[in-house]
């Protein structure tokens, strides 16, 4: 009565071997050899690697931003990530400007309830700080289950908060086990070298990355260090671009600051030569950090490796080229800012990195899923395969090649970033709580997310 | 007809899980909920944590050095270090002036040949670098089943290679998967500052720390990462033991050296206060590098959490205060180096580490058993807990507490380093390739320690 | 008709040698031996050093604070300065909220005006940024021959700009010449760190130091750094204190950032165990940044010697500990900052840097003369000798020696920052635009300082 | 009876001024208006920069290398210096294998005395250390006036010195005000570099720099960094030719290592593009350490102006092409290294210096003369425009503008390292104590230079 994958090659990220997993209900019970019990339904699993189910913690779906909402909503996003392997977002709900944490927190409940393939949780970003969202802070890590918040440095005028903000976070982040991701620009430089661009005249999508060149990143990561240091916080950077940035974090990390660090795909895939298309496409890659110098790759690549960088996940925040991007034809500032991403996660981790011997089998495991799921209070439910985790498990084959593209992503999105880039391996059959919700490369059934509620952020886990 | 250990909290370098784990003949058949089947030999392990029984990378038993040899001998040792929770140590065969390794690695043969309660290995140390040495090396890698060696920048007039050697054995190392560990000391500073002090009749052992200071670590350390980024080989820093050294290592690494490193307990547990003492008897911590400042412990600690020190290992290297150490009475720097310890790392290492709150359970395995086995070869039959690898395991109570000391300990030497000070948790059962070896903290039966053949240092694996 | 100094030893930023000067008018017209000419007034000068007249850059007479003004105003505080052989005083005019920057400096001109000992300019504090305040930079530079300004990071609340203002003054810097100082604190995080410390009751004087710890000043100096560099504009950091914001200059420096910076003697000869003291006279040392711990001290001096550290300038600003420092007696944070010194600096910096071999002669005159008028605009008319320069100089008694202290002094404040300090040299004749304004340590006559309008920051000059 | 120039433009490392200069014998007697008296020699200096005689601390003339000596001996390497406006030169006495300094001294005195056309001194390279030769430090410094070694840490097996050597040598020189300069070079790295790319068949001169990379000059640098620290004395860098040794030597230097550095006109003007020719001209650049990849340059200009760098030298050793660079026609490594350079030193660092804003003219004399002068123990003789000091003067036309070529150098060398290069700027007379020797360009007269006995090094003179 319960279901065995027969003979896949288990990874970890410690352990690759090869066994059987027997799965109860929505748990893994067993794992080990010749499992298979009198009724168990026996999936035959050799020649797959079974990848614990991947955890982007950095998701933006059905956001609103200006007059639009991001072209994919919950259910084409978490459609498009379990296809990709991932079984779990942690997407980025929103208190705007007036809003309580609640009212926020309750906005993204609406949107992402009954919509979702994928289980799902929240981190809340706070953009307006005062002394009743401070009393928030509490209610939304022991009874909201959110045990993360987000603050923006970049912004101005928008979402940023000042450093007094920033540091009061902190402070109220130490009692209630919160762990706080930080965006790290300057956000007053970028207002200063995006009216520069404007009064040069330089208003194409091609001068969005003169406007937050790598030092305007490092400097608002130093900053972060420091103010993580005087209050005793611990921080989490969130999609960190370049080398400039990655040694400021792994000084502060020597130091003894509690700092952890995520990338994207897409800045150790692509670089800023796509910013010498003169045309309007290229206003597909306006996202910020913007993509970086291809020197960069080989230190985050790096960086990932010996364990600066803790997780890999996409920043997924689609906007079509034709209707939303196009706002910003006259004025790269006015361009929504993202790019889709959240299918292709494993794919290019596994092929330019376990494949180009960047990293191995297991860090690719870790940082994928093991690690995002200890930093934000999922472990041991997901994240691992052990006795007792959900039974979230991904049978990828590694000989599957293909291209990326528009044509063929499940993102509802009429761009793709990784445009005509080979992948090579594919989750063929998915679990989500040990019901298969891929089969052969495609979604079956209904959305059967689950809200998760996360646990706070213990040091001694991580 | 296999081994059930009922209901323990199995710890992995990344998990920690209540399960069942089967074993059979010597390997771990599975694990899981209720595993046992009829005829299994039921062994009650709740309320113990089960850890992979430990890999100490780092000792000297029966090393002669200069007329005597060293107080323990692979017998005593391996006693020491089994009932301690280690169940494989990798020791440093020694190539003295004139040998070939072939003769060196057999006369460590004999020395352990038989007599081990571990399983155990060899590094092999080369002080005697030429052609013909050079030539040897791939039958070292492939044949005889050592894949790493040792060289040493100190020891000037003995052991210590010059730049040029250690180029070559590095350039040797890189064909034959042959990783290579470094004791990290400038020699001929050392030898220097030695003579200083002498001149200046500064020969109390409580002089010793003054003729290798943390910068002649460092230098040590920092010329070795440019040997290891213009030959490409990966190296192995043994016994960092202070900040510079550490900062000089994370800074290579950030930079894409390939490099791995080890503390050892007493630079994490003890400090150079011991050298106030100005009795003979601080002798006792002579060894190499000397104890440091007390402010080095955060770092180290920290380096440890980080990531930044791979593993612990003991650099066990015991001689008698009495007979051995008093070879120096007049002269510190003809007291022989080292101090013992074999049998404290772990519980060292889990008081001061795990239940300070400095480290997390899964890195504590994750130093003491699981990255030792990855960076030696001896991944994935050692270092992990998971159906295929050898049942070496260790049943740990975490609520045992008792005080180290010379009158109880194991070592077969007249002091211990460590007098005096507690250790929470204890290895109550240890069963090596399936049998048990420890019985409620006693060892029993014979030396079954085997000789075990390392795989070649793959990148891909660590 | 000329006056000649006979045979003093006359010390430039370069040089050191025995010979006459002859000066003619208000100018230096020769320099050699036997310059004598008939009708001369020769002033024999063998035995003095004869240094240029000092130059203070950074003073802060008659300050309004608040309800009250500091206790030296221009009279009184040049004429201290005279009077321990500094000839010219910068001082800081501030443009208030609501102000312009002409009215700012016309309400300096007229505290100034008539009653100064000293020659004397201002830099101009600017603490109400618009656009109409930008658009006199110009005049400020051309006009007012005022080439400096001077921004806080700190004083959130009151003289605070944030990044964005900073960027705009730092770019409006660039075509007019002006040089911009940098009060380098992070504002916000002192003004929780403080709140922090009234919640907790520590509300003593001696609770002010943890308010702004080093890195509260290293970060904002990174910040500043950055802004230096994304706009290429000169900075000049004022009153740096600590290592760790010396190493971020120096990193700074290296790369190419266009930095200069100051320190003063109290950084250099005090440091923070005054702050044991329990009792409010502690308040004495209520200054900002705070004094350091002693190690930082050898790291100034170091700074000032490897030319990390450009200047050395007072920062007097001299509050009454009764009827002015106690309007903090129940709050530190309501202590008026600041401390006493500019009649000091030449000789604290001659006895604890000079005497004890941490700093040369030349290089003693270059801190306290020849920088400070190069980066401000005053050389080579000040800061030298040379023919052609003004004939403001200092004969200097090697062997003089007191002890500094309240009662002796010529500050018009109630207490001595250095009390019981010993000061070995001595102004004892002092010369301005070639009158003697000091004989045998007297002032004499009338406050014959004149306004000095400045040249623009130029970079080939430094 | 003196000689007066009048009106020119007077240029020390501080000051920059327009006076006249009066000449009496020797020395310079008065700087000021209008000093010529009855039966002076008045020449008029109107429109010329007036330079402190440039000194050269670093050649190679009449150097044996094997079975050839360098292209230049003492005649013409003088001449060649004088009619570039330098007017001393400090040459690299060496004392080889098996010889006494004396020995080695009494070499160079016989090779130098009454050929030089400047004056002259000479520094003392040992290769061959041992106890006599550290008794002979004393009599090196105060009987025969060399108060400067040079140490080789490259050419493995003919001039380089282990560790331990160095050490000593450091410490010997504490006591007699020696002054240690450094080849750094890690030559037991490039001789195995060396050995691989002769293995693979990469003999022609373009893979010169190969053998010699960035690392190897940082790695020795850094290593003489603690050697100095430890035995506490003061060393200097010679051709310092890369960012990453600058950055060691300046981080060294922030923590109070007692540092110097040079670097020279090739390191700053030139890049490795050169090696791309693959023809044997290349060999012309054949130096030690290699010429740089071109990002070098602005690191080294900023080294300067930041004062990092202290002093500009040539290393002027020239070598034939034809018949004698060509011994290594089939092995790189066996071309004798070096290029020549002496006469152009103040030319391209006032074109490319100066005049491209790079740095100040005070910065400039500063780096050829006085700081020259002052490290080596020749101030204030030396180095200086000042009363009483040697009257060596460069009357420098900044408009005089022409090409460097072999057919126009005076070098006695068949081909020119900055064939084509323009030099903007030129001394068209030249004054060595108190006589003129070039004139219009014109070098006039015999070799009058004089040996010049220096003085002991002085930390308080620097
Ligand atoms: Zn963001
Ligand atoms: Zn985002
Ligand atoms: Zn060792
Ligand atoms: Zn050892
Ligand atoms: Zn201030
Ligand atoms: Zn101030
Ligand atoms: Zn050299
Ligand atoms: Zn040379």
């Amino acid at each position: 009565m319960g279901i065995v994958l027969r003979g896949g090659a288990i990874v970890t990220s410690t352990d690759c071997y090869q066994a059987d997993i027997r799965i109860e209900g929505e748990k893994i019970a067993a794992i080990g050899s010749q499992l298979a019990q009198a009724g168990d339904n026996v999936v035959p699993a050799e020649g797959y690697y079974i990848f614990p189910g991947g955890i982007d913690a950095h998701t933006h779906f059905d956001l609103p931003v200006s007059t639009i909402s991001t072209a994919d909503d919950f259910a084409s996003g978490t459609r498009a990530a379990i296809l990709g392997g991932t079984t779990t977002v942690i997407d980025y709900a929103t208190q705007f400007k007036g809003e309580t944490l609640r009212q926020g927190l309750d906005n993204w409940h609406r949107r992402a309830g009954g919509n979702c393939y994928t289980d799902y949780s929240f981190h809340m970003a706070i953009t307006d700080w005062n002394e009743q969202v401070a009393r928030e802070l509490p209610w939304l890590s022991q009874e909201a289950g959110v045990t993360s918040v987000k603050l923006y440095m970049a912004y101005k005028h928008s979402m940023q908060l000042d450093d007094s903000a920033l540091f009061q976070v902190l402070e109220g982040s130490l009692g209630c086990g919160i762990l706080t991701c930080v965006h790290c620009e300057n956000g007053d430089i970028v207002d200063n070298l995006t009216r520069q661009l404007r009064q040069q005249g330089k208003t194409a999508p091609a001068f969005h990355p003169l406007s937050r060149p790598p030092r305007v990143e490092q400097e608002a990561v130093n900053r972060l260090m420091i103010l993580a240091e005087m209050t005793g916080a611990p921080v989490f950077v969130v999609h960190l671009s370049c080398r400039e940035a990655m040694e400021t974090v792994a000084e502060a990390r020597l130091r003894g600051v509690r700092v952890f660090a995520e990338t994207c795909p897409q800045y150790l895939v692509l670089d800023d030569s796509v910013y010498q298309d003169t045309t309007f496409a290229c206003a597909g890659y306006v996202m910020s950090p913007p993509l970086r110098a291809r020197e960069n790759q080989a230190y985050l690549w790096n960086g990932l490796r010996i364990g600066i960088l803790d997780t890999v996940a996409t920043d997924h925040c689609s906007f079509n080229l034709l209707g939303q991007k196009d706002l910003g034809r006259e004025d790269f500032s006015k361009i929504p800012n993202g790019a889709p991403g959240v299918e292709h996660r494993l794919g290019l981790l596994y092929t330019y990195g376990v494949k180009a011997g960047k990293l191995s089998l297991t860090q690719f495991v870790d940082k994928v899923a093991t690690t995002p799921a200890k930093l934000f209070g999922l472990y041991p439910r997901k994240g691992t395969i052990a006795p007792g985790s959900d039974a979230d498990l991904v049978l990828w084959d590694e000989n599957s090649r293909f291209i990326i593209g528009a044509a063929s992503h499940a993102h509802n999105v009429d761009y793709s970033a990784y445009e005509g880039i080979a992948q090579q391996g594919k989750a063929v059959h998915v679990f989500l709580r040990g019901r298969q919700v891929v089969k052969n490369g495609i979604a079956t059934g209904d959305p059967l997310g689950k809200y998760l509620f996360r646990k706070p952020f213990l040091r001694s886990e991580v």
